[in-house]
């Protein structure tokens, strides 16, 4: 333990020594070390495959998912995927050294305010092993130092991704600890990284509710969260029917595995005889089972009743929750009240309503006859995006390069005194 | 135990459902609640000066400092000075609703991005009383809900002037729990305050060492610290000693105990023999002891020998630890290491030095020939400040009614999928 401790203390360390070095890099140069990542990618393209079959193997003994070994898996695809991935975050505008505003105060100071990177920032995620490359890229972009800590069922993809991108930065000057891998996976390393205070500036836990918590309650430092999605579309009774259904089927079943997928309808009960047969049609023509409330079973009968538990739950899979509300007001209740702030949509012809749920509903996007799933960065048309925040202070939404940065203020005078 | 839990926990509760209704209420409505509460307050001068009188009787029986009595003591300018604090908060523009930009994109998704309140906000302070006006106006005026948990020593005066306020409030139409009171002085109260996820949005500590620690180490939501001030100054080799003359006294004497005062002092070793006797003249006119390194010492003997822990303390009194150094790349080391990243200074006619300063020093308001005390809201141009952030998320620096806020972002469509 003693040991762990000081392997991590070193990490944050190295991390802090390299972020101070990166203050000083141009975007020019930080642009050529990210060509040169993505060709040493390129190049390393086999061992991190035969690295990544490792992970794949153990993943199979000890029963994952195939949902889950999907993820795992680094075909060409992904890793061209990774590749690309680089290239066009190099291609996109650097944030750091963008001016705020500047203002010349009646006393003569010349106050600016700055974007500045964050300094050291940390990642810790789950599974995927392309989010190495993908939060390491947006950070050295920004010019922050980065600690990785990736899941351990993909311990050795991440292992051999974070090598190749050491080692192609290095070849363009790039500071050695500008990137770090934890390369442990004791579950206690997370606890000394979320409270080493003065060297890491961030960190960004993104993954399920364990995680999150663990970070959350042990952190010293500052957290933002990437936390679950439970989605909400809510069908008005002002409601198009078939924008509602479309909406509906596209925001549950396009990829229900990501979390701006929607995992409760709410139906007003004005509309509700009239639309929930046909949700029901659609559900069994796409293979999506429904947790409906009491009335829900009522109107279409042969559904799952659902729990309190129901409604709070992220089920990232073919199942709705489906509940009938009395009017906008009760709706807007149950999603600030059951939701994750993440992303809800409302179906209405009715500008009112509309409206009032755009306003009332607190959460980082708030949809009008639209699906949740544009919740994304690129479709925002914000470039790369780290992740979706479900924190209010700081970065909310699609986080951006924008999101990794803070600001600093400097005041030049002719010695002016108060 | 049990008993506090639930009560404070009904005050999260409390404070949510009205930051609810806050959402609804306009800039005008708002505004005329702050002036029915600066006239509240007026009206009630006489009961809060009572119930002062009670504070400060208590604060001579426990003998507290005379500096701490004066700051509790609240005469009629400082009652005054609260009420046209609010009139000038009333006056001041509200950010709620300001569009930060709007995008139509490719598939005529209407993107909008907006400043919306916090929520709910909780302020834990201590002794000054009429913080319990300023922070609750500036969260009104923002359209957040607060919690205000001052210190045990402004008990009765703290209840005074938040009873003026709901009062005033309740008159002009704002909602009962809008502006909340901590009741006790029970020190439990911090630690389930921190642990209100879901109905707290962040919790501001403004103090000394220990209650930071206190919230940081147990809070589960997000928290900007205010921080201490260990402010620097630094006369590099080419400073003119007329100007670094005056900002070091300035720095450092014009108000010993706040937060953007100096307490360290750093000089070039090549300018050194020329500015400390100076310095010490200074001091000796000004009553400022010097905490000296070896090296000072030996060119002005007599000073008090600085130890290691001299570099970290924020004396807030008339001390001034100084130090020679061997040039600005070792100045900022010492800053980056010892400092609170609050504000810093370097007295220099060197473009480079002053560059090389400004963009290494990782601090929220760096300067370059002026004096650190103008790290300040209104001195910035911000108008009103709820303190000064030493955090580096969210918000950085002096934290004014725009930081009091976060966005969301509305999409408004015709049935868009993805």
């Amino acid at each position: 333990m003693e040991k762990l401790e000081k392997q991590i203390t070193k990490m944050g360390d190295q991390a802090l020594a390299a972020s101070r070095k990166l203050i000083n890099f141009s975007t020019n140069k930080k642009n050529l070390i990210l060509l040169s990542m993505a060709d040493e990618l390129n190049t390393q393209r086999k061992l991190i495959q035969t690295e990544n079959a490792k992970d794949l193997a153990a993943a199979e003994e000890n029963g994952l998912s195939k949902a889950m070994i999907d993820r795992l898996t680094l075909n060409d695809e992904r890793i061209d995927g990774m590749i690309n991935g680089i290239r066009e975050v190099a291609e996109l505008k650097d944030p750091v050294g963008k001016k705020i505003w500047k203002r010349i105060r009646p006393n003569g100071l010349i106050i600016e305010k700055k974007r500045v990177p964050l300094g050291v920032v940390c990642i810790i995620f789950e599974s995927r092993p392309n989010v190495t490359a993908d939060a390491a890229v947006l950070c050295f972009k920004t010019s922050n130092a980065v600690i990785l800590r990736g899941g351990k069922e993909a311990f050795y993809s991440n292992t051999a991704i974070a090598a190749a991108l050491q080692k192609g930065g290095a070849a363009a000057g790039m500071p050695k600890d500008a990137i770090q891998l934890v390369s442990t996976i004791d579950r206690e390393a997370v606890r000394i990284l979320v409270q080493l205070d003065g060297k890491i500036d961030v960190v960004i836990p993104r993954g399920g509710e364990s995680l999150i918590k663990a970070v959350v309650s042990n952190a010293t430092i500052p957290v933002l969260k990437h936390y679950k999605g439970v989605c909400h579309l809510y069908v008005e009774k002002e409601a198009d029917i078939e924008k509602a259904l479309a909406i509906a089927e596209n925001a549950k079943c396009q990829r229900p595995g990501v979390c701006n997928a929607i995992e409760t309808l709410l139906v007003d009960k004005e509309i509700a005889a009239r639309f929930l047969p046909l949700l029901k049609k659609m559900a069994d023509r796409c293979g999506v089972e429904i947790h409906g409330c009491k009335t829900t079973c009522n109107i279409i009968p042969g559904c799952t009743p659902a729990t309190e538990d129901d409604w709070y739950e992220e089920y990232l899979d073919m199942i709705l929750a489906v509940k009938v509300v009395s009017n906008t007001k009760v709706a807007i209740e149950h999603i600030n009240t059951y939701g994750s702030h993440h992303s809800d949509a409302i179906v209405t012809e009715d500008k009112r309503s509309a409206n009032k749920f755009l306003k009332e509903i607190d959460s980082s996007s708030v949809y009008v006859n639209a699906s949740t799933r544009f919740t994304d960065g690129a479709m925002f048309g914000m470039g790369a995006e780290m992740g979706i925040s479900t924190d209010k202070l700081h970065a909310r939404g699609p986080m951006g390069l924008e999101e990794l940065t803070t600001y600093k203020y400097t005041i030049t005078g002719t010695g002016q005194i108060r």
